[in-house]
């Protein structure tokens, strides 16, 4: 029984972006013990060209040791209809394409429009589609720089509706709507996510996070009380933010789980075997800043957790 | 134009739990740049035995510094009457009073009941009521441990609720309730500010909270929803927490004050002057370490100040 799901998205978000190199067997320990503690979903890697990323080239091979978890539903993040076709190859129960709502980013970094990437997202749902139905992942368009985008600065609420329209147009299964750069804030939050849920009902399904500017958990609990019920986060906040030394990258996974749980809000998510989750992550990536206030200041005295 | 009043506290909060000692002329230098940037109210000190905390021995000199800062309004913490009738001559503005909701914490901290200890303000107040009015300062009685405690685990709302009425008719010009170890979670501030509010009105004004296990920013967001317009915090989560190496103390002026101003909110604060209030706090207190993320991180590009 679960009132919120929370993905972790740290084995691609995270390591994405670390400073060091996990290796493939301590990820696979690392996500194996991210599902024994009750992550019922992850985000387990990127096909990108592994030359671009070289933290992703074994993408395939975490993929297939995560589809051996019983119950586990394994996520992996495309580009393109080439990284959709190896995701696919791969057995990704869904499937995220990254759409950039900022005109700038999205040229900068992969060289389209945010149109010409909703109407990638599509070739893929339509590429989907001649598979026989029990092959088919889900498929979600999340809109990255949703609150905001370092080279383009503000990024209009309007082109947020209406990627998230055609996104929803195009056949996502859901939509989700990312803080990339964390410049979000509590009552853009409540407002955007309400614009984008009267446009396209419930298929507006996740909030991803991140902690850049010290506002991740208190962005999480605006979008819950706005009703979203569905949460990105990375394990010790990993990966950074480059901007920012010193300072956690997305919403850290055990500081979100202490929020819902304290809240009397279930997760599913047993915090104890979240901190022994966090000591594989280390001992697999023993140079890497981890950050979180949780593990290291320990449950309060009075803290019942929900599951 | 203020729409919320936050209380740098870190002058007595964070400099009383940190690691080192800061001298007396840095205290001066922080105390006037905190000033500079637009703070309107610090807790500059506590009137406690010198020979018990140390870092609190220079108040009385750091007070009249500050009373030397025009508009400032100076506030001193007292743990009885003898700590009451010293900062009365020091001149202090406000004196505010830590009275504990846990009767384990309170007996263990100052040998008294928390009745006992409610008895104690009451006789300061009335100590003031000979003074001349003009020379009479703010009373304020903060229930500490309001959300839990270390020592007794759940601390009862009811015994909240008696206690903030017990304060509030002792005649303590405000009421706070304070987080004290980091235990708070927003539902419970969302329901304990209103069940107090319901009890005492308008006397109830400020929230104080740690950042222990990372929901403060989110616990002051919720205060914030419930009414609340008068913050404590501190510089750079001075002063740490003990039972948590690498988690901020108190929650961080630097990110509260950025959370109001990025939602339109005025605090009266320019973020910039505060990052150099930042600066000349850690020239004054190398070694101790600091946190923060939008000191680090810096403004987001599309930032608008609402001062």
């Amino acid at each position: 029984m679960r009132d919120v799901h929370v993905c972790e998205v740290g084995p691609r978000d995270g390591l994405q972006n670390a400073q060091h190199l996990m290796p493939t067997e301590a990820k696979k320990r690392w996500i194996s013990a991210l599902a024994a503690a009750g992550l019922e979903e992850i985000e387990v890697g990127s096909f990108v060209p592994p030359k671009l990323i070289p933290a992703m080239a074994d993408t395939a091979e975490i993929v297939a040791h995560a589809r051996s978890i019983p119950g586990l539903r394994v996520v992996a993040l495309a580009p393109n209809l080439r990284g959709f076709q190896r995701a696919l190859e791969a057995g990704a129960h869904k499937i995220t394409f990254p759409v950039s709502a900022s005109r700038l980013h999205s040229e900068a970094n992969v060289r389209m429009t945010p149109e010409q990437m909703a109407g990638e997202v599509e070739k893929c749902i339509l590429e989907r589609g001649k598979l026989a139905p029990e092959a088919r992942p889900e498929i979600e368009g999340a809109v990255s720089t949703a609150f905001g985008c370092t080279m383009q600065g503000e990024v209009p609420e309007d082109d947020v509706v209406r990627l998230a329209v055609r996104l929803a147009e195009a056949g996502c299964d859901a939509v989700a709507l990312a803080d990339t750069v964390g410049y979000a804030n509590p009552a853009q939050v409540r407002r955007l996510f309400r614009r984008v849920r009267a446009a396209i009902g419930e298929r507006l399904e996740g909030a991803h996070f991140h902690d850049t500017r010290g506002l991740g958990i208190a962005n999480a609990l605006a979008a819950y009380e706005e009703g979203v019920r569905a949460f990105d986060s990375s394990m010790g906040g990993l990966g950074g933010c480059p901007f920012a030394p010193g300072a956690s990258g997305n919403v850290i996974t055990e500081d979100l789980v202490f929020l819902f749980e304290s809240m009397g809000v279930r997760t599913g998510i047993d915090l104890q075997k979240l901190f022994q989750a966090r000591a594989v992550l280390v001992a697999g990536l023993p140079r890497e800043p981890v950050y979180g206030h949780t593990p290291l200041a320990g449950l309060p005295k009075n803290f019942r957790p929900q599951a």
